[in-house]
């Protein structure tokens, strides 16, 4: 993967490479981060890097299990949701068991996948998944961004005796309710949360799985290495937690971006089709163009979008376009309008 | 393992809490952390960790590759040592080969190997192992520090088809040659390096792992998270290896705290034996007291140090300690020669 192009939004680097710009001048739509950040201040402060962290990170999963209403037991922390995905889906490596991938979805679910079923959230979400299989679903999804009702799903899951992992990365950016609460009643659930993109910190890497004391036990006892959070990393992550206002403000601000957004995306020529989305991205269906040509003309503005060619179910008349600020969004008007 | 009791050294948040101590108030011998931190200034100056990093990490493992003196396409990246072994033995779970342990050795090694089978360093260390298993040595040795001369080892391991892992996390201690010399000799070797104990920066996860440009791609493709290393850590180190005194003054400061202690464990009544050390730590059998005992007594002057229990082939009289500056030098002075 690492010596491959990458197929994932926000790959600047190759993108500044590509047009002789530096990265931080690239207006990255390709990525799904938060435009707003928490108030931090000093990091530095009291901070002794010298030191191994608590390998148990105590203090914080105990802020997190508070922030999620569950207890710190139930919580394994990795280096980033990335890591989480590949350390989650070893554990089933070596079992007959399929794995359902509610598509599309995000690319890391198929790299380590194997004996993959595909459902196609757009037309058959309600279908039966093979009984016992594990399933994959992340709500809000991606590329779309739509935030489901889940209650009929895990009905289906029960009744097909399934192991589940729902990705709720995105679920920050809204005000749905978690599956957390759906911990109670199975014990074949995992729920993975990933901050870093609400908290506009892609350069801290923790990612978080919670499930049964059981379960995570064993999660961890298979797939922990010792200290994997960096104690920068860690005490970012306290203190943003710490900033009680900026959720709400957060998603206010990404709310107003959004519909300034949106109407570049209705206003434009070149998009047949704008998916519904409850979170800080569109996935738009093109006309007149293709995504190829999109991405080369976006060029001219410096703007990087995402192709969706390489999702399920989707194909090269599809991008995904992030919120951003309104400064950023009159240049992509540009494009998109001219 | 993070519901465990720390089976590793470095636990100073348990033992901070036995003692109703700040953790920063421990006095820990127990950890192999340098003493000397390299000259870093600010980080936070041009870091932007809103952004994803470059997932390949180019620009860190182009400065890697000159310090080691190999190509960036040969190195593959985790978030810590501990996070490198446990994706490089994933790799060989499925195999039927064994893994050969050269023990004593890093409890991590024992944690995540099935099929082992040990080689006592101390008295069997040229026998010959099982013909294609995957060796592991770790150079120099832990917990007694020894630097070993590999030549005659490579040679056994060519006669017998092995593959080879050798752990230098602690090499940077010394003046010694490096293995990845032999990496052009054998297309079945890999060297893993980690920086945080001589960068004297534990909390920073950077694990190395250098071999083939083949076998770093497939050791990539099954086992790589995307965007593994934290922006902090990456930075952190790129600012570690710009302070090109450090290593030299480092090595010269610990030599001279190291003949302090040194000195401080010959007049010990405690101490039978000390094991010849080439780095910052000392394995010491002890007499007229067993490690939990001397572990108790070291608690009134709140210091930690490493009991040898669970090492094979070492039991609970044997302790290891770090070299630490002279005033807690002075302090383990008062418990070991009281």
């Amino acid at each position: 993967m690492n010596n491959q192009k990458s197929s994932h939004g926000g790959d600047i680097y190759s993108f500044a490479k590509e047009l002789n710009l530096k990265p931080k001048n690239v207006i990255d739509f390709s990525s799904n981060i938060n435009q707003y950040s928490p108030k931090i201040g000093s990091l530095s402060k009291d901070l002794d890097i010298s030191k191994y962290a608590d390998f148990r990170y105590e203090k914080l999963k105990k802020k997190l299990a508070k922030k999620y209403k569950t207890v710190y037991t139930q919580i394994a922390l990795f280096s980033g949701a990335s890591r989480a995905i590949v350390s989650f889906l070893s554990l089933f490596e070596n079992l007959n068991e399929k794995i359902v991938l509610y598509a599309p979805i995000y690319g890391e679910y198929r790299r380590f996948s194997k004996k993959t079923v595909l459902i196609n959230r757009f037309t058959n979400i309600y279908q039966d998944p093979p009984k016992n299989s594990l399933v994959i679903f992340v709500n809000p999804s991606t590329p779309d961004g739509k935030a489901y009702d889940m209650r009929r799903l895990f009905g289906i899951w029960k009744r097909n005796n399934n192991k589940i992992l729902i990705d709720e990365s995105f679920l920050e950016f809204t005000n749905e309710k978690s599956s957390i609460e759906e911990l109670k009643n199975s014990n074949k659930l995992y729920i993975l949360k990933s901050l870093t993109k609400f908290y506009a910190c892609a350069g801290v890497r923790l990612g978080i799985i919670i499930s049964s004391k059981k379960n995570i036990k064993e999660l961890q006892s298979h797939t922990s290495a010792m200290w994997d959070i960096s104690t920068f990393d860690e005490k970012y992550i306290l203190k943003a937690l710490k900033d009680k206002n900026f959720p709400k403000k957060a998603i206010q601000k990404t709310n107003r971006d959004k519909k300034e957004l949106l109407k570049v995306l209705q206003n434009s020529p070149y998009i047949e089709k704008i998916y519904p989305s409850d979170i800080n991205f569109f996935l738009v269906k093109l006309k007149n163009i293709d995504a190829f040509a999109l991405q080369e003309i976006c060029k001219k503005e410096n703007i990087l979008i995402r192709n969706c060619k390489n999702f399920d179910f989707l194909d090269h008349y599809h991008v995904r376009l992030a919120v951003r600020k309104r400064e950023d969004i009159r240049r992509l008007e540009k494009v998109l309008c001219a």
